[in-house]
């Protein structure tokens, strides 16, 4: 699909896992499919996702390239009261900003641990700190909030908790043109379709034509994913598609067109 | 864990997973935990991950950048026979080297669309392409080889595949110290346990310990989870963590150590 990127219509957005269990597999990450899925539903769209550990220079160079390069950067984990939460000081520092016990954070901890009759100690009150002038990312399930840097937003790694903060950042963004797919499930082998569909890349330049084999209960399928902003184009590219997969011997099957990403 | 890198003779590896179906949350990748698992049992360890879309620059900015960082360097995805297949072109740019026909892969293709009674087109014939003086790695499976040029390895996607190349490409790759793991479950919620656990971090500063809360069926679960290269070490550090839970008034479980990452 290199050859054929969308309009600038566009709004990009980066990704960035913070944290060491994902590196070890230990933990495997399901938040980049679930927050690519509820971006791409206002037209922003994951670019590019980098996995780092809770090393303080990584995450600094990861979020100063990222967010000079997209429109968006999200960042997951390390947001927690233990010594591996590194996400707030280091994103301050890649901001070259103080980092800062923020008022209102420290008053919705103070609330919090109120209501459930326990002490706020340092620990606690260390998941108030964030780099000077942020503005906080409601945590409706634990209260810790996250926070948002200019372009930069910081959010929890527990998929429950970022995925509640998700839903108070997403109003917040100007999405652009909305990415529409249509899948096409293919009999045949990619190595009998891939010259026409090359051929109906070239002609059809604006829509990515994506090529995903996969073994399904020991059977090689074959899905061939097409993606467009314009949804004439779409549709007519998929038409193509299904048209090159009969014209070659072949049976396709359109799977239920999602609106979504 | 910022504050505890572990000794020089960890060996590190970075991942680059090529795909613009991983980006858009269509597809949830399953290969970094695999792979992360094998390589840690053999003492290498993930220390990054990048994922990009299926853009020349993109994939060449990544595998330049981390191959020079990184001892070994795994790429999984787009080596198929489709437009938008560009990484061994992609590879090739990267190294400046010329991308060939290699012999060797075009005789195996040959001789696995013979028995298939299949013909050969330009198509497959293209996933015979590889960067000049590359060494090619095996694939049982599907006949097309994946290949490596000095550190960096060039995988399928397709998770059947790439585990059986990897397979072959384990007993080719120098290991370093392995990274052995201890996971205790904790009662006491992470605010709780947070200041001993930092002290205990400091007392064991080549012990990497993590906490990582998470929610299953609604509740709350925290694990600590202790990485060390020394045995000893390992283990004084974890009952060291067992003993602050206890003296907070929690329950501590062990978990069955793991010989793996």
């Amino acid at each position: 699909m290199a050859q054929s990127q969308s309009s600038d219509s566009v709004v990009s957005a980066a990704l960035i896992i913070i944290g060491n269990e994902i590196l070890s597999g230990r933990t495997q990450d399901g938040n980049l499919a679930h927050i690519a899925q509820k971006l791409g539903g206002i037209g922003v769209s994951i670019r590019e996702v980098r996995i780092v550990p809770d090393i303080e220079a990584e995450i600094i160079d990861a979020v100063n390239t990222l967010r000079a390069k997209h429109d968006y950067v999200f960042t997951t984990g390390g947001i927690g009261p233990t010594h591996d939460d590194i996400t707030a000081a280091s994103v301050a520092r890649a901001f070259d900003r103080p980092l800062i016990r923020h008022p209102e954070a420290y008053r919705r901890l103070l609330a919090h641990y109120k209501q459930l009759g326990v002490e706020i100690n340092d620990a606690r009150a260390r998941m108030a700190n964030t780099p000077e002038g942020a503005t906080l990312i409601d945590n409706p399930v634990s209260a810790a909030p996250g926070f948002k840097v200019e372009n930069v937003h910081v959010m929890a790694g527990v998929p429950k908790i970022m995925q509640a903060m998700l839903e108070g950042v997403l109003p917040t963004l100007a999405g652009g043109a909305r990415v529409m797919s249509r899948t096409v499930l293919c009999s045949l082998p990619e190595g009998e379709i891939a010259a026409g569909l090359g051929k109906a890349q070239e002609s059809f330049p604006t829509v990515d034509i994506g090529s995903y084999p996969a073994y399904a209960k020991n059977e090689f399928r074959l899905s061939l994913v097409l993606r467009a902003t314009d949804l004439q184009l779409l549709d007519e590219a998929t038409d193509r598609v299904i048209a090159l997969i009969g014209e070659l011997g072949g049976k396709s099957e359109l799977l239920t067109p999602s609106d979504g990403n």
